[in-house]
């Protein structure tokens, strides 16, 4: 291996990569980057729970292989502060201690994050241009575009080299604040040699480019100008240069702006306070205020875009916002795409607004939205930036990664120099090679209430089956003594069906119990299981015949 | 009211229209039509369950109106075969008795419905432009063009004035079968004055026309052209002309065909017994056969266009098919639209299927897939050539029925002619008037198994707080003499925490619930639902405190 650093490095000590989420899914995004006996952790997000995890709030990353190496950690690396890349922290960092580096805007969401937890952290600021040296590790801060301001890409080099981790971005020349992503820094390294990159593929579908955040700006001034009615726009609260641009044009056409909806109070708080938001003197009004103003010169910004059932919005829409209600006229912005899964609970949400005689302008056909991911177009110019020798496409479901590395192989890559994995597996690196050679303990972990983990898979599979036909408790007293039954069988359901109007099945339910019961002491079955296996199983198909549905049938035996 | 036709009715004898299902809704479709003693009810269609109905199968429309007037129905007419417009037969029959009327194709899916569930049915076949007389209503079925065979709508005449239903439709000038749609028809009633029209809104808010069925024809030609791997296709079964223009296309590349997934061969059965399918000698092989042929001949139609979990394409990504295994290279086609709700569904099988080495090519980028409703375009055309006295938008969610009514304005409709209205709602027409005047009973009836109607409220309000946190079952017994405590409380859990690592809490729970028993029996409490309810409540706060949950609470008092 004659590399130029072969003095310099102990060909035992590889670069090892280890994807924990993000990675052949979407969301919950956590790298792990390890060079001996040094590791840092780029994002730790969060994911949303699957239709079929019933009750779960959140679901974070399997870290159990973080908690065995703690000692090795050396520091934690946010790109950006959407929650698929920081919503984790408060749960990873009950575990994990480490110091946090990420840019003034993301470690202010992190703050925000950690107060609602209790909870402190070393967090350290940085800004794009930043080199951090941490252990044989150093970590580049460079400047991207996305759809939250301060985002970054990490240039991570170690003894085997640099490895471009981009996070998510796009390439937007007319940003609103921050300047076009630093296209040169990349180009830089791509001279000087990249080892691998690591590379967002979620819009790897869509041809062309991202058209820039600016360009909603001109829909949101037509939209406003000329309007005699109120104004309500929704967004992603963490789109500070969207709302920016909404309080402007709101001050431009002479409304009062405010707002509502815990997270996008925050953000506006935040964002404000660290200068990231400049809202001319006079704009913002407090909620209560908007009601004695005329309506053109009413706009007010609320939460809601998903059609989330406790959001500012879904409550104006039906009735149930303290402060705000419909009337009849009133322009309703929707400005936010959406996120797949969501499209019947916004679709409720429109449907009530246009019933109490709102208008509706929406996203599909008035360039409301913008993405904060490269399409294909801007996925070449990096690619073509960067050249690297090694290509991980990550942050995509398996059919974007698949498309990513086409996309590669179409600008001239070998398809042995891209890895396509998933999560727990390990990429290891040497100055000419780049291949799997391992597995850690990956996952989802399942966060209901104030439980992490401790809902698995059998918790899982009883609520769904208490889901789809409910629950059926039969009772019933047996004599310590004899094993005779003293009282009951008493059947309890929930779930199942209306008990009122079903008062014979019920009962047909406490004779057919009571029949096995006498069967099963008649040949003097006394094993408690069994005669509870015996009430279930017969229980069980007698339903299935009568109703086609498989409640779960839970036999109690009281020892009297 | 000085009009032509008032010597002939008798004033107290209006028209009343009275929308069932389908309105302000999406699916269900069941109109009923009334004048003097006689009832027509056009579509009886079911709905898909929303994401919170928990394990229910399939809504279907509250017909107790219909039940309580079941002597005054003079017969069902069917506009066509697709679910939203039949698919709630086979339960509303049980209760009611009337000749349907239909096209071939239309009874013929019915008949193979009522088959499933061993029922019969007077079923009449008509064809477009036969007139039937029932009561003092005619019928009049005119063909249209929509996404499955014989489709019609309907001219329904009494001696008010005549009412167009379109039922499902769009106007495809080049249709893989039948014909454009009798726009002629359409015309000449136009200029004998047609009193009102209830139009389909489903794609209203789409510019422009929707595309002929033909032009996917030209799409999959050109994935078959050259095409050396395996090919398959799915799409919905009850697009009979997709399917023809699939067979077509792999007969023209020297390819057989196989069909795999119930409903696809039963469709496939229907439509070339009663002629709608033509199928090229040799073309269709068995699905066992199909392994012996090189795969450049090899053609496989399959359901699943859904991501439904038992459908053929599923159980082919996942491994779980019999006959069919995926191999690299092949070249899976979806020729359908998602149907909101499924994209995640959707989007896990193609991943899957990426996973294998498949190649997938689905619609949003290839013309896959055609819509059989019409654009805007299309409804001004019909619009102006029925030029309806009073206009009631129809088929479509709040936000349609809007668009729409804004549509018909815009084409110089006064507002005053148009309703707008919801389910259960009487529309009463006079020659010169159109109004609200009343309700009848409507609303959603949930089938669950054989279950139809014993699902309501309660029940899906007990599975949705099973499915988020479970159950807790707390069993005691207590003496009838003193009601001291006998035996327990024994608690049982289920889908609430994994119990084997939860023993503690589960401990705690029991030393909870004794305590608050004790504190009972020295209050001299004797009152069982009393007792109860202490237990619920206390257990309730204590676990909501220490795990934010709120599972339901069961607590069994076994007396002896």
């Amino acid at each position: 291996m004659p590399s130029k650093g072969v003095l310099y490095v102990n060909m035992a000590e590889k670069l090892k990569i280890i994807p924990l989420g993000g990675l052949d899914e979407i969301g919950k995004n956590l790298t792990v980057y390890e060079y001996g006996n040094d590791i840092i952790v780029v994002d730790v997000g969060m994911g949303f729970p699957d239709n079929d995890m019933y009750g779960i709030d959140v679901v974070i990353p399997d870290v159990s292989y973080l908690i065995k190496n703690q000692s090795r950690i050396r520091g934690i690396f946010l790109t950006h502060g959407h929650e698929d890349h920081i919503g984790a922290l408060p749960y990873v960092l009950r575990d994990i201690h480490a110091p946090i580096y990420g840019t003034k805007m993301t470690l202010g969401l992190v703050q925000l994050k950690l107060e609602e937890h209790n909870l402190k952290a070393d967090m350290r600021v940085c800004q794009a241009g930043d080199v951090i040296p941490v252990g044989r590790f150093t970590v580049e801060f460079i400047h991207v575009n996305h759809s939250i301001s301060d985002a970054v890409a990490f240039a991570i080099t170690c003894p085997v080299g640099t490895v471009v981790h981009t996070g998510d971005w796009k390439i937007d020349p007319t940003p609103i604040s921050g300047g076009m992503m630093d296209l040169t820094r990349f180009g830089e390294l791509g001279e000087q040699g990249v080892l691998a990159m690591l590379c967002d593929s979620t819009n790897v579908e869509r041809p062309g480019f991202t058209k820039s955040e600016r360009s909603v700006g001109d829909s949101f001034d037509a939209l406003f100008r000329g309007c005699e009615e109120r104004i309500i726009v929704t967004t992603f609260s963490s789109n500070v240069d969207r709302i920016q641009q909404i309080i402007n044009v709101a001050a431009r056409y002479g409304r009062k702006v405010a707002v509502s909806g815990r997270s996008m109070e925050n953000a506006l708080r935040v964002s404000t306070e660290l200068g990231y938001m400049k809202v001319p003197e006079g704009t913002m009004v407090d909620l209560a205020q908007i009601k004695s103003l005329p309506k053109r010169q009413i706009c007010i910004i609320t939460t809601g875009s998903q059609g989330e059932t406790m959001s500012a919005l879904t409550r104006i829409a039906f009735s149930t916002h303290r402060q705000i209600e419909i009337q009849p006229g009133d322009r309703i912005i929707l400005s936010a795409s959406t996120i797949p899964g969501n499209e019947n609970a916004i679709g409720a949400v429109i449907n009530e607004l246009y019933r109490k005689g709102a208008e509706v302008v929406n996203e599909r056909s008035n360039n409301l939205h913008v993405s904060g991911h490269a399409c294909q177009q801007e996925l070449r110019i990096l690619h073509a930036l960067v050249k690297p020798k090694f290509f991980i496409p990550v942050h995509g479901e398996q059919r974007m990664l698949q498309t990513h590395s086409k996309l590669a192989q179409s600008m001239g890559m070998s398809p042995k120099n891209i890895v396509i994995t998933e999560i727990g597996k390990v990429i290891e690196l040497t100055k000419d090679s780049c291949k799997v050679t391992g597995t850690v303990p990956s996952g989802k972990v399942l966060v209901d209430g104030y439980g992490v983990g401790d809902v698995g898979s059998v918790v899982l599979r009883d609520r769904k089956r208490l889901a789809e036909d409910g629950v059926i408790v039969v009772v019933m007293s047996m004599s310590h003594a004899d094993g005779s039954l003293v009282s009951g069988p008493e059947i309890i359901t929930r779930g199942f069906v209306y008990v009122k109007e079903s008062e014979e099945l019920i009962e047909e339910l406490e004779t057919l119990a009571t029949r096995v019961l006498t069967e099963c002491e008649y040949r003097h079955m006394t094993d408690w299981t069994n005669i509870k296996g015996a009430v279930k199983g017969e229980l069980s198909s007698f339903l299935y015949k009568k109703t086609k549905r498989n409640p779960m049938i839970l036999p109690v035996i009281m020892e009297v």
